[in-house]
């Protein structure tokens, strides 16, 4: 059973975490196949860590988790942050399988996802 | 003649900068038919800011710029600093029209860039 993790930065605005939460609903609803549960962690300043999120998805019954960084660029938190935080859940849950995929802003469909994006106004 | 201008936020990392600027330039790659150019400008810590960005599409010749928010959230900087500089700009170029695209954040595309991006990964 295949559980994703959204990792997002945090803030210190509910809405910007609340847009987090709302997200991972909204890939739960696209994951059907694929992934068992969609959740979201939060590296900072919101709940849960990503160790707590990483144990609810096995407390959920996730025998592989794969974390998302909802990132855009590879900065501290890609490159040390997340995989630190990630380390130490895995010491903790060593019978499960946890990957951290690449950050959001690394993947090739953002480019057209921007495209599009900046058609659709330009249209107005 | 339609420029496209990529607003991030800037960082303190050299690193992070250069990846929006790398991004801009594999835009203009795929852009073709749409954008006669795609630049990109930052809202703070690094140059051009978003001023200095929409002066420079407008010396290339664009009658039109697009405005693209490289933010996943809608903070502060999306709702008030990005409008406010724009709006600035604005007021010194009146005879071109000048647009913001919705962040990227809201592209309804994301989510199946991040279900792609995850899968990925639990391949390997």
């Amino acid at each position: 059973m295949k559980v994703l993790l959204v990792v997002a930065h945090g803030s210190r605005r509910a809405e910007s975490n609340e847009e987090v939460r709302k997200l991972a609903g909204q890939l739960q609803a696209r994951a059907g196949a694929t992934y068992s549960g969609v959740r979201c962690a939060f590296l900072e300043l919101a709940e849960p860590s990503i160790p707590d999120g990483i144990a609810q998805c096995i407390a959920q019954g996730a025998s592989e988790v794969i974390v998302l960084p909802y990132f855009l660029s590879a900065g501290r938190h890609v490159a040390t942050d997340i995989p630190a935080e990630v380390a130490k859940a895995q010491a903790n849950f060593p019978a499960t399988s946890i990957q951290i995929a690449p950050y959001l802003g690394k993947a090739e469909g953002v480019l057209d996802v921007m495209l599009h994006q900046a058609d659709l106004s330009s249209r107005d």
